[in-house]
């Protein structure tokens, strides 16, 4: 079973793909697709959709995960979310994976045991579960791959 | 020169097909894409994809006004109307159409020359611009024909 976690964004969007043969988990990619800022927005979503398709493509998931985020700063930040996060959904669809939608407190939840942990504690539950160093990746592969392995586990709402 | 409108919703978004000859304006296509509440959300992202790609592919316009919408209920709703937003945008720059994003008061600006008018007066002007009786189209769609013709006016900032 392998899963791709999507952290949506505008500027950034995280991706982290897990596998798992049922008792072990396995990374496997994880990354930041950033588009160009000086180019237009419908653009921008393309090459989104684009870098998308091409990991699918790549890796095969069985399930997408897109974190579900509705504590944005604003309705303008909401609203550019919201456009990756129909573009990342879009894809999954359109590939006929299967889509989850877990908030940031499911994912923390499922990785962590705890649906407030922060960030470091975050990072160190996904390095340790891949048995992995991850201090090289940056907190949007890292958020993704937290998703990921929310989606792996068995009865996780995440 | 053809201009589709579009007012970007996620249970209901509306679109308007206007054509201009360089003087007038004529009344081409108009509804709302309505996808069904039962299937999930990408699923849904994928109807709308696929009515956005037909009426592309009907119509052949030269550009795509895709709404631009700040004030949102809440982050949620926004966050729902950027999804619909992002999967138009992306139709879009798939077919390499121009695209535009006018605010509601941009349009409302090249529709009434009131950046403040009401809906009542915007479906009046819309009726009166396309020279047709608009009474039996619904808002969705009223407003996507008025995003239409903002679009095709030289100079206009929508």
């Amino acid at each position: 079973m392998i899963a791709l976690g999507i952290d949506p964004g505008s500027a950034a969007c995280g991706f982290g793909v897990v596998a798992s043969d049922g008792s072990n988990l396995r990374f496997v990619d994880a990354g930041t697709v950033r588009t160009d800022p000086a180019r237009p927005e419908a653009a921008r979503l393309a090459e989104l959709e684009a870098a998308l398709d091409r990991l699918v493509a790549e890796h095969h998931p069985d399930r997408v995960a897109v974190e579900r985020l509705y504590f944005q700063r604003n309705v303008r930040t909401a609203m550019a979310v919201g456009q990756a996060r129909g573009v990342a959904l879009l894809v999954a669809a359109r590939h006929g994976l299967a889509v989850s939608e877990p908030t940031p407190n499911e994912v923390k939840l499922a990785v962590c045991g705890n649906g407030a942990a922060d960030k470091q504690q975050v990072a160190v539950m996904v390095g340790r579960l891949l048995g992995m160093e991850l201090s090289g990746a940056s907190d949007d592969a890292t958020d993704a791959l937290a998703v990921a392995i929310g989606a792996l586990y068995p009865g996780s709402s995440a």
